[in-house]
């Protein structure tokens, strides 16, 4: 079994969360997935829901760490305490997987320096600015640089997980997941309708 | 303002309810997110999660019911208290969006009778025999029938959700939250990839 640790904070964009979440919960033999917080208890998000999470403390398992996007990105990335808890579970995790504005996090807590990486395109200028030194790469729909799998907007997190599986797995895996979402992957990473 | 009533219960579907809802979430000047269940509570979803929701009998605005699938779905047919309440509600709203074996769910209510609708491909020949009257239609990524709104499943929710902004609004703006979300929208209801 690995454990999927999602970190949620207030105003995450929640289907950045739940796409990638529901592909890795396909594979229930192989993925126990849990959900985290700094404060812990109830997370509001996008659409109004709030999620039940324990403090990251807790977190004891290191191997996949899923970090959505969102709004609420635009007020924690002045977050120290948050933001030194991101560095440090980011690079004790052996896979970091993050979605939308998920990246401009790591690329503050500067666990993306030098590293290739790519995030929303609607919030491209700010997230570029959270991290000058990460290689960013404007066309993509997902990213991957050893460890770090970085994807564009929202729904990107869909292909990314299902790009992971592919890496990890293999694509017939992926597809049948993607199949059994009725999803319509688009499985080449540099295809980007979006840029 | 218009109230969305999600109707949550054990082993929902996680992206069922959240693909739609974030897409109603980028008009949060016209919709209201609410989440509810028979029992209130934190209610636990495929991916792990734990929604917190209301009692159903706290639904005064009874705008846009909005119901996912899930494996829940199949002892959920055979609760009376819930498929009474569904019936309800469904007859009360203005419209009802249902998405993957949601459609269960409405047809066991009885409130699908004569009318047309979908539901997800997997389950298909479960579904049907929950609604022996509906019409259903298996080649659709989701059917409009007045008020009620189906879909296929899973991530079929978004392109139906989409498709119903399109209808209450107009389609340029239906494009714009799609693009918002850098999702590649199905616009046509018919195309259905996975019939």
């Amino acid at each position: 079994m690995e454990y999927v640790n999602v970190i949620l904070f207030d105003n995450f964009t929640t289907l950045d969360a739940f796409g990638p979440t529901e592909v890795l919960s396909r594979l229930k033999d192989r993925y126990e997935i849990n959900y985290y917080s700094v404060s812990g208890g109830q997370i509001p998000s996008s659409t109004g829901a709030k999620i039940e999470t324990q403090t990251i403390d807790k977190i004891w398992n290191k191997d996949i760490l899923l970090i959505p996007g969102g709004f609420g990105t635009r007020e924690l990335v002045h977050n120290n305490e948050f933001i030194n808890a991101l560095r440090k579970l980011a690079e004790d995790s052996k896979t970091v997987l993050s979605i939308c504005t998920g990246s401009a996090l790591l690329a503050k807590a500067g666990v993306l320096e030098n590293k290739k990486a790519t995030s929303n395109k609607m919030s491209w200028d700010w997230v570029i600015t959270q991290g000058e030194n990460v290689q960013w790469i404007r066309k993509a729909r997902w990213v991957v640089d050893g460890k770090y799998y970085t994807s564009s907007g929202i729904t990107a997190g869909i292909d990314m997980t299902l790009g992971f599986i592919s890496d990890v797995i293999n694509i017939e895996v992926a597809r049948k997941i993607s199949a059994s979402l009725e999803y319509v992957w688009n499985e080449n990473k540099e295809i980007d309708p979006f840029a």
